[in-house]
């Protein structure tokens, strides 16, 4: 006899599902290997094992690639999807980091791509047959949006009888479909969206693909994992505390928080939907930094300020691309053009050795090609102001009791209109004197102008351990700011080099507890990344800086 | 023995002060004419009697007109200044418009102005020499803000020991000294800026000039009434469900209320500050389009984004008022270039016969000009979350007893942070499908786009009657979408052509209230203005087209 509760059941029968929409001859048979025998699965040593050389090229070529190929009729819509599905299905059932699969309709819309393209000779926009991932908020049609709650399944966010289920597209949906590019999977998120791990009773738990010892990160770590494993050459996440950030930077990706208003919201599922107080924004993520910005900039070549009450009318700048591009030019022969400022530590935690060390490496770059470099920081929260009340609502529905660290508020910490208010002012004061910090930097930089940039860790550790993530103070202030945020893939944990120091000093009992959280051994071949800061809206100037940047590095 | 509560004292005495602030020689000694006697006080037929023909030169040339001459040496900022302050005197003896009086900082600051262009032949800025009038929400150094409350008298918004009392300054504030705007006076405003007239018990009430049985309007009251006398060239309101539109309009002025954003509210006193759902905006109004638009490039060219964490990275865009031009030069010899919708009522209020004339005579022009016409509109509110605890709190500083009708949240009405999102959410999704509906009038215009602009009117009646005014529903739902919208004076009311219909159909209890209060005879002169709305972030299209269609009536 079942004695387990239904949502338990219902969670298994939704697991089930995604496993059986994968197509027979893409299933893994033989036994996968366990993280202690074998921790990195995304490369040759493993995943290659199970696609041809033709899917090998297909997949392993970035966005820019593979868009290069597709709009000049070079690759089919239909070979380059059918490789990404064959791919994204090995990576499910490697990390379990999808919650919706829908190849059938991907391979469908890809073949009328390739009708359109035979027809015309030319693509059907900048996207054109390029497969992009979603993280599972967003609406399309014919498919769940569960966002990890069992409530969901077979509704439209929580509600039964509303006609949009199955039927209704997200407005980035619509737009990305406009620009030709072909959807095949919705990735996994936690529950709620309020973790930096993901997990949830559908899905369970995804595991970094780098190192299946620890987590892919999250929120956006379905996005993360899957594109680690070059199931999808980019996919959009979205980020209020850090969910971007945190998956690009444990999965060794490029990513992009943009300022809220530049990539539509509109019309995706979200936790405390209306809370203005700081707004989840979405970006993408990919492995290359030119992947990131074609996908951000072809998102904003659909106007999306008349689609989206939210979104700031403020097309891709290609002066500001320009006058960037010349900055990096012109500090080749005077080095001091640019000057960045880097951020050691946030004053509450000191980052893990891998980390610390990928700071070094990227002012060691810096240094090497003369940009200045200072350092600073502080953060902020307000996600609880709701006391919990949306998610109690949500778990509500199903029963189910949520069994993994949780970012969402108290009973007790539940706000009133003036509380609000109040929160909203301690909020604007933050941001116009870190605005004035910010500023105050040209008299330091000796470039005339303030620092280009502000470099710091993502998270105090190199992806993490299960159950460790617990502070999100190296991204949230971001949030709070509304800067840009560029994350830049540095290196990976290394245990020879990588050792706790001996030093038992602490900046309080958080930064105790953090060091105390690392072990050379388990994090051995994690990702390390920095994240690159701007101020708001400078989501041009960062991207092309994150790609000069990090070519740097790769050259240094 | 004096019986009265202290806080009426305490308004007395700072209301004398006030009229104590004007110089000796520029007091009127002659008794005032009654309104019976005299409606209108702004020309010739009364208040030139105070001025020399210089100073009337002076103060009846627009702000660009001004600038021309300031700023190519040909007057003086001293005797713009002292020409300026005369008439301000005046206008507040006339009709208590200001709150704050700073004539002789004014001069100061001109000397200085005047030396640095004999010293550098060129002006500090594009405003070099200007008076600019400052609704008294804004801090300048050196005088009080007070916002109408007794209780903030000898405060910094209401504190006591708050060490920026008297030497802050807000950044708007900044800007315009770094623009060489000379600043000599504030305005007058209701207490908590919540109503469409303009009240409190310092200044009492603030009377409309051209006719003085009526209200000036409000919340920027003051700056509608100083600016229609010509006491100022131009000034800064705010605008939170009217509060720069309802006066511009009362006064024959234009007005713009851009989007939130796009001037700086940094450092500004506010009502229900961090109130976020409907954001306070500031913006200027002036006698002529050219002159708000003036006021509002100047301020962009400061680059308030760096300045003001709340403001978007918009630089006054050239491009958008070149091609706005094309179109209207286009239109000379194709009219169906540019379309325009216009709304004769909002489904629950009718326009008073001056105001639906109004509307008549911009439709039939542009008829004439060729442009097409449609219809719409919706409405919304979100000013009483906090449950009237912000009022409550400022008045209880003084334990004053308001004495108007104020637009302030009830107790009942108090809100918490679950339903601040829920009413986010649905602002939201008011914004969305107002978004849609305009799109798809790109199907009726014939142009090949949606609408280029919405006329409708700014309020029901033409100015209003002392306690009239409890209607906003004409201006709020600009609020609510964060749209652009600009005042454009079209006439006067005239009670030999705008008689009461015998029509006795209302679309209910508001409707037949507010036509019940029309009244021909005391409405006689009135100005009647209609407001051009554009999607949010269109101030430079709005900008010239204002001016293009107000400059066509004018030729009607």
């Amino acid at each position: 006899m079942d004695t387990q509760p239904e949502w338990r059941t219902l969670a298994a029968e939704k697991r089930q599902a995604i496993l059986d929409a994968i197509p027979q001859q893409w299933r893994i048979d033989a036994p996968i290997p366990p993280a202690e025998e074998l921790r990195d699965v995304t490369g040759s040593n493993y995943i290659h094992q199970f696609l041809t050389p033709r899917e090998i090229e297909i997949t392993e070529t970035d966005a820019l690639g593979i868009t290069e190929q597709t709009t000049s009729g070079n690759w089919t819509a239909v070979e380059v999807a059918e490789a990404f599905c064959h791919r994204a299905a090995l990576a499910h059932q490697l990390v379990a980091c999808l919650h919706e699969i829908f190849f059938d309709a991907a391979i469908e819309d890809a073949k009328r791509l390739d009708a359109y393209y035979a027809k015309h000779r030319k693509p059907v926009g900048p996207l054109h047959g390029l497969p992009v991932s979603l993280k599972d908020q967003f609406h399309v049609k014919g498919v769940e949006t569960t966002m990890g709650y069992v409530g969901w399944m077979g509704t439209f966010q929580g509600r039964r009888d509303d006609l949009r289920r199955g039927e209704f597209e997200s407005e980035l949906v619509r737009e990305l479909r406009a620009l030709g590019a072909v959807l095949y999977c919705k990735t996994s998120v936690p529950v709620t969206l309020m973790a930096g791990e993901t997990a949830n009773h559908i899905i369970q738990y995804t595991w970094n693909p780098k190192n299946r010892h620890l987590s892919c990160g999250g929120s956006s770590g379905g996005e993360g994992a899957l594109i680690a494993l070059k199931g999808s050459p980019g996919g959009f996440g979205t980020d209020i505390g850090g969910s971007i950030r945190i998956p690009a930077a444990f999965n060794f990706l490029y990513g992009l928080r943009p300022s809220s208003g530049r990539i539509p919201y509109q019309g995706a599922a979200n936790s405390m939907d209306g809370q203005n107080t700081i707004l989840s924004v979405i970006g993408p993520l990919a492995p290359t930094a030119r992947s990131v910005k074609l996908l951000f900039k072809a998102v904003l070549s659909q106007r999306p300020w008349y689609h989206d009450p939210l979104a700031v009318e403020l097309p891709w700048r290609d002066d500001i691309e320009q006058e960037t591009r010349a900055l990096i030019e012109e500090s080749k022969s005077d080095p001091t053009k640019l000057s960045f400022a880097i951020m050691y530590h946030n004053g509450l935690t000191r980052p893990h050795p891998p980390v610390a060390r990928g700071l070094r490496m990227v002012e060691r770059t810096l240094e090497r090609l003369g940009h200045k470099a200072n350092a600073d920081l502080q953060q902020s929260k307000a996600f609880t102001a709701d006391g919990g009340e949306d998610a109690r609502i949500h778990f509500g529905l199903s029963g189910e009791v949520p069994e993994w660290p949780l970012l969402i508020g108290r009973e007790d910490q539940k706000k009133n209109a003036l509380e609000i208010a109040a929160l909203n002012v301690k909020k604007r004061e933050y941001q116009k004197l870190y605005m004035e910090y910010w500023n105050s930097t040209a008299e330091l930089t000796g470039t005339g102008r303030p620092v280009d940039g502000l470099i710091c860790a993502v998270a105090p550790s190199a992806a993490v351990t299960p159950g460790g993530f617990n502070d999100v103070g190296f991204t949230s202030f971001v949030n709070v700011l509304d800067y840009t945020s560029v994350v830049i893939p540095v290196t990976y944990a290394d245990k020879t080099v990588d050792v706790a120091p001996s030093n038992n000093e602490f900046f309080g009992e958080v930064d105790r507890r953090t060091q105390a959280g690392y072990d050379a051994e388990i994090y051995d071949g994690a990702p390390v990344a920095v994240q690159l800061v701007g101020r708001r809206f400078q989501e041009e100037k960062m991207l092309v800086l994150a790609e000069h940047i990090g070519a740097e590095i790769r050259n240094g």
